[in-house]
């Protein structure tokens, strides 16, 4: 039995991790922080917790954590950065859910998260957390970098393909629709119903914080230089995210030849599943920690598409958080989830 | 004051012309034909008719058209070339909503329709409705093959581009949203409410038939040879379409030198609005004639990020097909619009 | 040709209403008034303008408006009272499509809109513009209070019934449920997609500011005084009101007896429509500015179920508002609806 | 460990059912049947159960229940009452999650689902599967028919004012919401979702089979006759059931004498949450068992409105049938759950 506590614990995924947490029989919920709803019970801010879940949120300090044997941080980018020194000074493991910490290149933080970093110096121990690629270091990681939702719709499909060799590196593009519980919860006329009900609309195209994280950590995992293009799409609907990559086969292939790769990486990875004929769907993967694949080959033009699903809050966000920690801490990698 | 009928006036598009017509100040319904509905009023299939439109839908005949100028044919792919040869017979001008008289190529549409063409002897005569490009051959045709909702949405910003040499003809996807109001009015349970809410797929991938269609049609506006994947995706709203087009810059350039070329070719196009700076939005267009222009140049990567938003029932069907007519018959281009 | 002005032209009845007046052949807009956008375009604020409304949004002052005969004010409750007297001393016609001048007793007022009313003087020239009622008063009124979009819904089904004596007077609950357009265009989280998504809920249960325009309005045209209870929802949809009534009859009647009293108060009513058999539905009415009466009876209980569905942007404000613009100045009724 | 079967195991209450069942810690899946789908994987029919449950749907016959404790029937009304004898005389438990055996007047269920009973003989051993009022019945019962979803959230919030006298027990208006997996998974244009989105529409008003069961219920626990108007309502939404209640106050309350019986039905009671301010929201219930109940006293007309939010699914289906078969077998009430 561990002991745990979330900072930002009133946001959306903040209440997914604690959904998760609730149920993961070998955890106990130490404290939860939400500084601007401090005081009120998580009930009163979630009712969906009413009967549940009986704890009052806290403003944050470095003080009440000296129980828990990790600190899961869920707040927006730029917060965390300035909480986890204090934390691993104090010996504590940290999952942090932001982007604070996913990018080695702190010139690329700074150009697409628009602020400087405080605690660069601590990006060199950070593990970027994708347990699929990233298994044994993350078993002996102290400070966690928990994937972005959408890189992480995008990576586990790319990866493997890149690191064999079977697509061009250049000329990708990955095409995102996402829903709107990506955007955090809060007051703004274009995510109110009535802007975003019945639409679309492409955001922050070529501007977007996740672009050199999906760029930088396919390069890394496949030891080549990626070149793509990135736009993430708003949709009507609250949870997941489905992506649309193109991208050019090195050589002709066919689908025994995907399924044998994917096959070789991913075989014995209990949240993906692939297939050369079944088309992902949200609807599949809603509500667990599941990423769904698929693909089809265009001859004619040498195109690959490869298609794939995730609910951004659990695979994107609070699941692959909570399967990170099962990793850290010696649990079954699905307990919980 | 010209005299109207529609054949096949219950489905969704149907309905839409329905609307449509009775605003429209020089057009006098002369029938609308519906065999599954006939005998019944328009306003018992669709009641949004009550009070407004008070006309029995009639199983159709070749006789009962006698009085019509023009007749719009909106039923399902396959229907049209068995009535159209006969209509043409009898001095009509035909406006067809389906897919019969797209394609010029009928290997390409006995592929992609599945089925054999019963009257490819009319397609030379058969004149694609895209009034941007085809202005002088749509005022003096007797068929008009209304374009696809796709492909309204994918050729008008790939035109210009691909004529004027500024995009590479070869790795272009086209990544595509719909509303399902695409797919028609009928009972299954794919389209339930059930399994299309909160959730996307992509479908039919490689396959759909309008594949040949953008690519045909393109390769006719460009004089060049064209390589595409398309992906269609269905999304959980009733009406709209979104795409996101991804194409290799053949040239460095800036933003100026786009807008030059769309300015140079759609500057006088009533329901064309482009912009270098504002990104379409699917609610901007929904219930209007519109087509919004959007895109994003990637310099680093050299490609170049086309958006682009109708209403799949107005510019994608209806609307365009009115549009035809006001041009084939000497109305303002955007009267009843 | 009349000139008009809209003070508030970038809320949702405000898009609405300039969307209707563009297409009004009698009609010239003179003024759109904004304060909060002022200087930009209204395609700015609203995209679906672009290439239709080419307008600049001006800060309102009374001074701007001498050109105009008719001035709309589309402004949340509260603000028009400020303007109004000084629009009529300098000889205005004024539309009201706010709460402000809808209620004759100020106590009322003051109880549910929690503001002292500042204009009470001016509340016995106001007429209320349900033009189904109220036709002649309208048409030679210089200040019209535009009914809210529930009254409407619920006054035009049970007012014929509570005047001829039908139902009994009290008892009557009215539960009512509405699309998100109706809480106007403005941020906060509780009405963000995230939130209001695959949900409903009851809201002011019992503090309404509907509640005595309803009552009220119903004892003016039945004298009779009514007891009823209001509950309004908030759906997942943008745009449309479905209120259900339910009611006690105050003799066993059949459909037929039912319909005669609708058909003496409504026949010849050009947006009312009625059926003994037909259910209103929401997607039958929205986008017009029709109202859908249906009803149920049960003669086991001797209850009477009332069904009426409208667009509440249409029939519940700038439609309705447009429909008093022509009885007012002589257009026919319909005009441009 | 029990060991249970489904009977109906690929509609939208055998998933849900399905998706319980397997996290339970006591129980283990025996077999899975559906004739429609016999043959295929689970998996195959709906996706989500990849890598996660790995069973073969079977066409059902009694013999293959032979190591079954419990088998659950999660059919549309009208086939269990065809199953059922021969499951009891094999000695088998079952509950019923349709409609057969909720009436014990067989004259009511011929009126209302529009068939003869072929096991009226059952029903007087058949037990209303409602445990917040049939706790100890439910222990001992052979034969569970499980409460609808509508009456689920009528019943639970009527009765205990019922039974206390605290409300009159006629003119009782319940006014229902619900999403469209209450119409199970099925194919016709009427619940596409080109037509149930953006749209409302009260159904089956008067004559639906659930008003019996809420009437009859309630007469039963309350030992009074009641009478009452039942309306449901279709929303688009996926899941979830809002019922607002309009009854009349036996004498005038305030809101703690309402507070105390509830607080002396449900104060042990684990899935029902009340609150005399706060107000029942769909999204709060949806995927747990639990229902929200919420209330408003209007003293000025002497009427109450109860608020109530289930998941239709949960507790108005697979949940509410796993909460029964952990009460039969022993099991915590609230495990799996």
């Amino acid at each position: 039995m561990i002991s745990v506590s979330v900072v930002g614990a009133s946001g959306y995924s903040g209440i997914e991790l604690v959904k998760i947490l609730v149920r993961h029989p070998g955890v106990r919920i130490d404290r939860l922080f939400a500084n601007s709803s401090a005081g009120k019970h998580l009930a009163d801010v979630a009712p969906l917790f009413g009967k549940t879940v009986d704890i009052v949120l806290e403003p944050y300090s470095i003080d009440k954590i000296s129980e828990s044997d990790l600190v899961f941080i869920a707040l927006p980018s730029g917060e965390a950065m300035n909480l986890v020194p204090a934390m691993l000074s104090a010996g504590k493991r940290v999952i942090d859910l932001g982007g604070d910490f996913r990018l080695q290149d702190t010139s690329l933080y700074e150009r697409y998260y628009k602020r400087t970093h405080s605690a660069s110096a601590l990006l060199k121990q950070s593990v970027y957390g994708l347990p699929e690629w990233n298994y044994s270091h993350i078993q002996s990681a102290s400070l966690i970098a928990n994937p972005g939702c959408y890189p992480t719709s995008a990576i586990l499909p790319l990866a493997p393909l890149l690191k064999e060799g079977l697509i061009e590196s250049n000329g990708i593009a990955v095409s995102s629709l996402s829903g709107v519980s990506g955007a955090g919860r809060s007051a703004s006329v274009e995510m109110s119903f009535g802007e975003v009900n019945e639409s679309v609309r492409a955001y922050k195209v070529g501007t977007h914080q996740h672009i050199p994280e999906i760029k930088s950590v396919l390069e890394s995992f496949s030891h080549t230089q990626v070149k793509l293009t990135f736009v993430p799409h708003l949709l009507p609907i609250t949870r997941g995210i489905y992506t649309s990559t193109y991208a050019t086969l090195a050589n002709p292939v066919d689908e025994q030849i995907i399924l044998a790769v994917y096959e070789k990486y991913y075989a014995s990875a209990p949240f993906v599943r692939y297939s050369a004929t079944a088309i992902p769907e949200i609807k599949n993967v809603v509500y667990t920690n599941f990423i769904d694949i698929g693909f089809r080959i265009n001859p004619e033009e040498g195109q690959l598409i490869l298609l794939s699903a995730i609910d951004n809050l659990i695979k994107g966000a609070a699941g692959q958080a909570v399967q990170n920690m099962n990793i850290m801490f010696g649990f079954n990698e699905t307990e919980g989830l």
